[in-house]
């Protein structure tokens, strides 16, 4: 397939539900205006292979999961899905004419119509080049938010709970296993699952805004990331280990090598939504979680402190160190 | 130079005008009310090093081609530039901690400001990658236009005249030169600086909102890109050659190699605007042109037909070929 017959066969087809797409025959696209009161949220990630994914994953999930790391940053952000672009670089053995050329950019492509199906976006432009180098993919996503009242890293309060969503460390452990760290191939297929296909919070980081305190998206991991809100904020974080959500496959790995845990903690990857908010929203967010089927958990506290997160075992005692990767962020 | 650091130090800066990308501290950025009856125009555009350019040109020329770019996509939809978005991947040698990566990184980010003071844009987020390949940049940009107005490439009609800005051909015959395919150094550098850094017109581009009647900017050359115009217009154009605006260094290469002239009309990356527009709106387009100090030349007109360009010479005859690039698009 040549560069046109490529987007108007394959791609031109995922812009239809966006009018300002123009169906990708203009030199870029219009946004919708935004609604009273409402603005554009931006954000962008690239994925790399051999660095992000591995060269023969299957293309679909290659796109679904670069597509969902940017959804993702839109609910950390407090804002609702609507579009994005994507720029992708193609290998000789992808940007040829053959059939496997074609077959790849075709599941590719089915992909990103299959999450914009589940998540409701819609492809609105972008780039396609030819490189000497590995594949990538720059997908920027665009969301819409109350302008007021954007969740941000900052505005965590002492007094503040922590919540996180869904469980913790799956991705972490998922690439573990792949890499041939961990075999337990009797727990870790659905862990590898979830490091393929992470599940973007696109319901519940909307509802939070003028709830949560602050907010963002684990990637870099757990206390690296509390760090980030602590850091923002100007306060203290504290975690309670034996209060964070693991999936039975995580138990299972972590019970049978212990030192697993840190991992969990500090490997990221998750894309799950940690946030911050006073003890009085506990009903109300609770009530959200349930109306997005949502898991959610109370992980820690926000305390008085500059920056720092203490990650806390279950007598309440700091943990210093918990294998290599250690716990207690500075 | 650790990741975080490259944000704080060297980007974080480049984002000090535009205080919904928060100083690059969160996970996105928010775009500002585009204003009443404006809406946000997104284009991406995405260059790979020994694709795009060769490795070792000066960073900061290459971070200011790949803006300008983008930002020659804005203009041809009539959008004033107002940020973007920049994806980088590093090879080992920018990635690093040593002193020759931070080097390019911050003539990088030199070019950028630079071009952000010359063109009124600002960066509004981002990622950065490693990667093992070749270095990589994807530019996502933002401008604003009246929503119900913005320029597209539909719209040419029978009896509207065909303008362009600045002059054509400097871009294809600057890379042959670069390349070693035209030995004229005596003239040739000016077309090697055109080919290194082109010049957006963002401002003519949204002054031409309301008056010209389709309009792209030229990349993949011109009589490629008008005939796109004529296919999404449904109309036939005709392109007079003598018209075709020539700089001093283009004239003294096609008067010394005649079969150069092909890579006039067909070579590309001018990053001109090439627009339609009715015959009555020709003393307000020269009044704009002057008003923003552009260039720009009548170089034919938009006749009855469904598709195609046709290039006459000096006689008013068509031609059929010129060298190998041929200029009779059917």
């Amino acid at each position: 397939l040549g560069e046109f017959a490529r987007i108007d066969q394959i791609f031109a087809p995922l812009s239809a539900g966006a009018p300002g797409a123009f169906g990708l025959t203009d030199d870029a696209a219009l946004l919708p205006d935004a609604g009273p009161g409402q603005g554009w949220v931006v954000t962008n990630d690239a994925v790399v292979a051999g660095v992000h994914f591995v060269p023969d994953d299957p293309p679909d999930l290659v796109a679904r999961k670069a597509l969902r790391c940017n959804l993702s940053d839109l609910a950390a952000m407090g804002a609702a899905p609507y579009g994005y672009t994507v720029a992708l670089a193609m290998p000789r053995e992808v940007a040829g004419d053959g059939a496997a050329a074609t077959d790849w950019v075709r599941a590719f492509a089915r992909g990103l119509a299959e999450d914009q199906a589940a998540f409701g976006v819609h492809l609105l432009g972008g780039d396609s080049v030819s490189t000497p180098g590995p594949l990538w993919i720059s997908i920027t996503a665009f969301g819409r938010v109350d302008s007021a009242q954007a969740l941000r890293r900052s505005g965590a309060r002492p007094g503040d709970e922590l919540w996180v969503t869904g469980t913790i460390g799956d991705g972490a452990l998922g690439l573990l296993a792949r890499n041939g760290r961990i075999l337990r191939d009797d727990v870790t297929e659905p862990l590898v699952q979830r490091y393929l296909l992470p599940e973007p919070r696109t319901r519940l980081g909307p509802a939070l805004v003028g709830i949560a305190t602050a907010a963002l998206d684990v990637s870099d991991g757990l206390v690296a990331d509390a760090g980030h809100i602590a850091h923002r904020s100007s306060v203290r974080i504290e975690i309670d280990a034996p209060a964070m959500p693991l999936s039975a496959g995580a138990i299972a790995c972590v019970d049978s090598a212990p030192d697993l845990l840190h991992h969990v903690l500090t490997g990221g990857d998750d894309y799950e939504l940690l946030f911050t908010a006073p003890l009085d929203r506990r009903e109300t967010i609770e009530a959200l979680a349930a109306e997005t089927a949502t898991r959610i958990s109370r992980i820690g506290r926000v305390t008085d402190g500059r920056s720092g997160v203490t990650v806390l075992d279950r007598h309440g005692e700091a943990i210093d160190s918990l294998g290599s990767g250690g716990w207690s962020h500075a």
